[in-house]
């Protein structure tokens, strides 16, 4: 079945899938602010925006009061200033952004791609304000729009953002290595691989966040896997979901319909809607942005501790009656057949 | 029209095609050296290898007698040392690696992964004996197979490569930064972007080599365009060409076959093979490498020197008419209509 794309940000809470790019477009310098979850679009859920640009283009020093922020590198090298202190990121990269953290950005590599989402804050219209609508997909190759930085002081008092002075730390950016999500709600910088990897079957799931670390306000995770079977149809009745693919490809099904992940292809999946997916390539990682934070027990329970960055050759055991036990400590509602055999395999279509 | 893939490499020079990590595939420390290319299924034009692995994985500092090799890296942070100077190589970046230069590498990421070609020289054969057959296709967490480095010292003379003793200058690597191609045969970096910029149409080609930096061997070059129409079938006589899709999605298609190409996926196009190809993403990157190297001709008269490292908004002129007016300098063959209007589109499949 190949089903026509939805290349549009709906105006209410429901599920919507985006091709990479292909979001709400904003251009200024030689940036591109591809919108591809908003307030509206998400029952003010989340927010997130695909930035990208070439060398040199950056974001001044800001404060979010009330969002907090995460960042996942995609492409090329993003310098990042977390409370004066510079990184340089790579793709996979994570940065948690907690409200009231001086950040800025440049962007080092000549194509440099970047999500970013914001949680209980309003920021995405910003750059509605700062940008000018953008019918094209690629940033163009000259500033068409250069960012005017006066406009930050006449912004209303519902765009949650400040210009800040920053000092940073002088000499070259520090190449991100953090491996530690640190016990409470702080800034910090995750190397691509990093995190909490928890084992299930032939999938790694590496927690980006804890909840201690994001006051149980969302979970960001990465998860890698081999081509496999699908997993079993189901629902979370409070839990909002999104799949950003990151390398490979993946199919998912949401309320029946059929979509085809590939790098930089979001889809969304709020609460009380079907869905399940399946990996298609030799490697596939996608990202995933959770709200609220407290999801994270599932995975905990279905997965077990696990010390690689890297799914093992042969699957360890799929513990989904762990989660069956514990069900009532999970938002999860189970459809179909869950998780006996699996649906059959879809032929493959390249 | 769908194809059936083609996972396995010919025994003699014809098309063939190899989806990201399917192609002949041996295992060393926790490194996978997956063969797409080879003497045999190149009629010994090239070969060309996909390596990948985790942190920390190397390979110790050799020569090539005979063989250029070249490097374009695809994920992760791979260190290279280049006669004795360390870089640190991201996504995109290229290195030129003349025969008797003193190179060695050592990944630094979780999952770093590269492509690695030989022009001239016979290496690839190597992995098979330094490394076990490996039926999976993904990298193991824990070593397998460690790297015995006495099996060197047992190498038939047919296989061009010799460990040397090597004393890298000390520090830290230098982030590869290169934007200038040498005027003779001599190791270079360039990063990502950067190279020889040639417009055509919504197009641009980025030369990576000269004939002047490889002695005419071969031509590597990365070519990146927005989502468009096909080009004009056609064929060559003497050169050889390949497609590695490195970004975005693209269809080719080889003497009437129709191949869908994602990020890592590689096809084979040899000499007097019908072909023509379409950009499928509204940002597509794809590598080749074609021997000889003269065919770099082709792109200077087709293309006008370009400064950007991204493609206009609104295309440059096709000028196909400067090809048409020196055809007979160029090893190209027009079949069906090229440049007049393009074939109806394929439906898109996702």
């Amino acid at each position: 079945m190949v089903l026509k794309v939805v290349g549009k940000l709906p105006n209410e809470k429901k599920p919507y899938f985006i091709k990479n790019g292909e979001g709400e477009r904003y251009i200024f310098d030689t940036q591109v602010a591809s919108i591809v979850a908003t307030t509206e679009s998400t029952g003010d859920m989340m927010e997130i925006v695909q930035l990208w640009g070439g060398k040199g283009d950056s974001f001044p020093a800001h404060v979010h009061e009330q969002a907090h922020e995460g960042i996942v590198v995609l492409d090329g090298r993003l310098e990042v200033e977390l409370n004066g202190q510079l990184y340089l990121l790579t793709a996979g990269d994570y940065i948690s952004i907690p409200a009231g953290t001086v950040h800025a950005y440049r962007m080092q590599s000549h194509r440099t791609r970047f999500y970013s989402f914001t949680i209980n804050g309003h920021v995405a219209k910003l750059y509605s304000l700062i940008g000018e609508p953008f019918t094209k997909f690629e940033r163009p190759p000259v500033s068409m729009n250069l960012l005017n930085q006066d406009i930050f002081t006449q912004l209303s008092a519902d765009i949650d953002i400040k210009l800040v002075n920053s000092h940073p730390t002088a000499g070259l950016p520090e190449l991100a290595k953090g491996s530690t999500i640190p016990q409470e709600v702080q800034p910090y910088v995750l190397e691509s691989g990093e995190g909490v990897h928890l084992l299930s079957g032939d999938t790694v799931h590496t927690l980006l966040t804890t909840k201690e670390a994001t006051n149980s306000q969302f979970l960001a995770l990465v998860s890698e896997g081999p081509k496999g079977q699908a997993i079993g149809e189901h629902a979370h009745e409070r839990t909002n979901e999104t799949f950003m693919c990151l390398q490979g490809e993946m199919t998912l099904w949401v309320d029946g319909e059929e979509f085809h992940l590939l790098p930089g292809d979001f889809a969304y999946v709020p609460a009380n809607t079907p869905h399940r997916f399946r990996c298609d390539a030799h490697y596939t990682k996608f990202f995933g942005l959770l709200t609220p934070g407290d999801f994270e027990d599932f995975f905990r329970i279905l997965g077990d501790p696990y010390e690689h960055p890297i799914f093992p050759s042969e699957p360890a055991p799929y513990r989904f009656d762990r989660v069956i036990q514990r069900i009532h400590e999970i938002d999860l509602k189970l459809l179909g057949k869950p998780p006996g055999p699996p649906p059959a395999k879809v032929e493959e279509v390249h």
